[in-house]
């Protein structure tokens, strides 16, 4: 599987067990309001430090977002 | 520990422990000659992209580069 749909899994996965939408992640990770939908539709390719902080709203850590299905 | 410092000790470690060279790493992934170098010293924040295949030259899962030491 690519590391871009681990990513988008893991992080649909986080963000809605947080009952938070796409939006409320992007507005409190300081991102574009469609930023998290492309990353949850593959469409991306984020960099660490933007992973980072939705990994911090999301209140994991950030390898959370990479572990395989 | 910053993300990106987590990133750049693993890459170091699973880096020597394949005895590759910084530049080795960097030429096997298509990525500029001192791109890698930069990434140790926590100079770069990577893509998820990139990552990847970094982690495909060192053979090691993608998520081995995101793991806490």
């Amino acid at each position: 599987m690519k590391l871009r749909g681990i990513v988008a899994g893991n992080l649909r996965r986080l963000r809605m067990a947080k009952g938070l939408s796409q939006e409320e992640v992007a507005h409190l990770a300081g991102l574009d309001r469609n930023y998290v939908g492309n990353l949850e539709r593959e469409q991306n390719s984020p960099t660490v430090d933007t992973l980072e902080r939705i990994a911090a709203v999301l209140e994991a850590p950030a390898v959370e977002l990479f572990r395989e299905p």
